[in-house]
């Protein structure tokens, strides 16, 4: 709890990109507030980037401060909180484990190493009994994992559900708007410095998986890290499927699910487990996380007692992202002048990983298929021996329909529409592979799940 | 710091309605839950109720807890946090004080206990080293006082405005969607059991104002009581008033709006000032706010960091509430167990409340004229007069129009609907007035705010 000559709380901060830059401003700009609310100044006492020369702004107002030498500035003495937005895994974790078992405070926005090793952080924060606050590390501006972890604290949370990825979002939204296709829109992205010139964070939905990692560890009291999320990018989402969604009143999102799941046992009783997915999903028009365009975030939290919530706003972005480090940071300073400490790990539920191929929801199965007597009648009868119910089928194209192309087999092909009533992805997927076979089947166009997202969509007269 | 021979947090509950009820509910069934977050047992060691014969679940399944006395309830050695959900000023203010004196912590729902006398709870919590926690007294189960109070702790909030009131939401909500006069609504509401016997506190926008307050003293770090907050209930609004909203593309909300407001001096230097105030108020189609419909709510933020952020769920009822309480009580014996302390009272800046005469918003004035030459011109005159400047007009009726009515004098009367850019209260007061006046005037029919409500708006594609 050592703290400055004039009682500063003493503050390194690790990079200094566009978050961090905002960091400076904040603490610099806001000084006098900040002082005020803690109780005792913010001091920034050191900033580390690996080329100073890269930030001009930084080396012109604040010489003194720079280092290229991140572990020696963890390692002073006179730092009581590290702040790092530097991102990845290596060799950010050294440093902050350093930190944490020295008795510093962290407030990181790194979701891919809190994905990855968050217990070991976690555990060198309570094994010192210092803070580590990670709420940049989620949605951006939006205070998404203090709710869940102290609002809701005295509640049973059974969903975390939301678009949580900004650059998929852009991208899909252009995909929906106007017909672009994904590469255009990618490229849209990278132009506007969205997307980065590597989007396979982004668009491979790894980035949204670290995210579902650490909502569902908070939600559901136990360690999820990347690995148990099930993850599906948004690379193969084509205009052919936008175009079939909006004919279902529909839209795609890429969307970061997690899930507690009850089963009533033989005996009775009850057993619960997680599922953490990411993937892309059609959603209801009249679901407003359908309406959540361009970079922005949102997530509907669903709990027993407190019923729905829904979170919206900036999910990135230097300012944004600013805002959430400051009010971590303003937490971990009141906490050294105070003597307190946040909320510890809290992961004592330990439940099971539901694999995802027992995980149900609504599928939209699209099927190019020769138009003939029994088509639909084989294909239906696939879906039922795996056990799939259908809840709706549309058929375009063929003799009486649009489509205006032939094989060559003297077949005419038609399009069929699918639409399942909720089916385990395992039967789903025997399902489509089953149909591949078919004779009447001349190919699986698309297949991509529909998520009713529960009460909000009940609530709109939707049923799930 | 004082705790129960098996390191128990022992709990007294005053109050045991819908709210009370499923508070005793949620720390009865979850006990093993809350023990695991919380590292120590929390345990309901009392509940004070008026009339225990009115209380059947209560006093057969806890009949040793049950007294009529809260005040010896209170005073207990081995009462560690008082939760109080009884609500009104007196007796409770005097029970909370002595708890907080006496160093046990609070937990309150008491939004106009809060908005009346907030700062002497806030003191005795300071002098003691108590904690004073109270997210249930806005907003229901969502969490909006802790995302004010500590994630935005590092940002500059300048706005906090939405729908605070479910009972008001529904009864609008329920005029919007089919018509129902005022008084039908209401009614409606009462038979649900959304509006209360004497349906003030909700109607007239006393509870809309507590909780204005309560939002404006968190965010901009500043004592506001409620009768600092400009109020107007949501009485006076018609089905004609409903019915020329749509016509503007708008629906009526009644809104608690608190802001920041900066303006320049003649020096060059800014001086900053508080506005809170609720009224019913025109809210365009296209902002997420028109779209709140019954008994949720739904919150804006702005800062200046942050940008916009929205918060949506349930306001009120027994299990939401509920849940906010017990996320308080979580976090209050969380801090009795690892001797820390919440956030104390912020109000620093002492900003002054500017007077609702130099607030600018934008108007819908309804007027009933005489349908003859000049009387455009010479409204359009007083507005200019008074500086009050006109977005759009239009005329309904007279002679070529459609309202089918004489007075007898000669003239056909005509309505004139006038929409205002933004103009301070004052300014449109005094045109009003003088409107009324004017001998082309045969009545002013309605006048109503219209609230672009910011970003969200300009996002949306609509100016403010």
């Amino acid at each position: 709890m050592a703290r400055g000559e004039n009682g500063a709380v003493r503050v390194a901060l690790l990079g200094c990109g566009t978050v961090g830059t905002e960091v400076v401003r904040l603490i610099t700009d806001q000084a006098a507030d900040l002082t005020a609310r803690v109780g005792t100044p913010v001091e920034l006492v050191g900033v580390a980037v690996r080329r100073p020369h890269r930030h001009p702004w930084l080396t012109e107002n604040f010489p003194h401060l720079v280092t290229t030498d991140a572990g020696a500035l963890v390692a002073r003495d006179d730092v009581d909180v590290v702040v790092e937005v530097i991102g990845g895994i290596e060799p950010v974790r050294g440093w902050l484990l350093e930190a944490l078992k020295a008795g510093k405070s962290v407030v990181t926005a790194n979701k891919a190493l809190l994905a990855e090793d968050g217990p070991a952080l976690a555990e060198a924060a309570d094994a010192s009994g210092a803070d580590l606050y990670y709420e940049a590390a989620v949605a951006g501006a939006i205070p998404l994992l203090r709710p869940l972890r102290e609002s809701l604290a005295g509640d049973r949370i059974t969903r975390v559900a939301g678009i949580v990825n900004g650059t998929s979002n852009f991208i899909l939204s252009a995909m929906a708007s106007d017909g672009t296709s994904y590469a255009d829109a990618l490229e849209e992205a990278t132009r506007l410095g969205y997307a980065e010139a590597d989007p396979s964070a982004d668009v491979d939905g790894y980035d949204a998986a670290s995210k579902a990692a650490i909502l569902a560890t908070l939600a559901f009291h136990t360690r999820i890290t990347a690995s148990d999320v099930h993850r599906e990018g948004m690379r193969g989402v084509s205009s052919a499927d936008v175009a079939a969604a909006r004919r279902l009143g529909c839209t795609i999102k890429l969307l970061a699910i997690c899930e507690r799941v009850t089963d009533e046992r033989p005996d009775g009783t009850a057993a619960a487990s997680v599922s953490a997915r990411v993937y892309p999903a059609m959603v209801p028009d009249a679901h407003p996380l359908a309406r959540v365009d361009g970079a922005f975030n949102a997530v509907f939290v669903e709990a027993e007692a407190a019923g729905q919530l829904m979170f919206y706003g900036q999910g990135a972005g230097g300012a944004p992202t600013a805002s959430a480090v400051l009010g971590d940071l303003v937490a971990v300073a009141r906490n050294r002048v105070g003597g307190g400490r946040g909320p510890r790990e809290s992961a004592y539920a330990s439940l099971p990983v539901r694999p995802i191929g027992d995980v149900p929801t609504r599928y939209h199965v699209d099927l190019e298929v020769a138009d003939r007597e029994g088509v639909l009648a084989a294909i239906a009868g696939e879906f039922a021996r795996q056990g799939v119910s259908i809840a709706a089928v549309r058929q375009t194209g063929g003799v009486n329909g649009s489509v205006d192309r032939s094989d060559g087999s003297g077949l005419s092909p038609a399009r069929l529409t699918v639409v399942t009533h909720s089916a385990r992805e395992a039967a789903l997927s025997a399902t489509v592979a089953a149909l591949a076979d078919l004779d009447h089947v001349i190919g699986v166009v698309g297949v991509l799940r529909v998520e009713g997202l529960g009460r909000a969509v009940s609530a709109l007269g939707m049923g799930e």
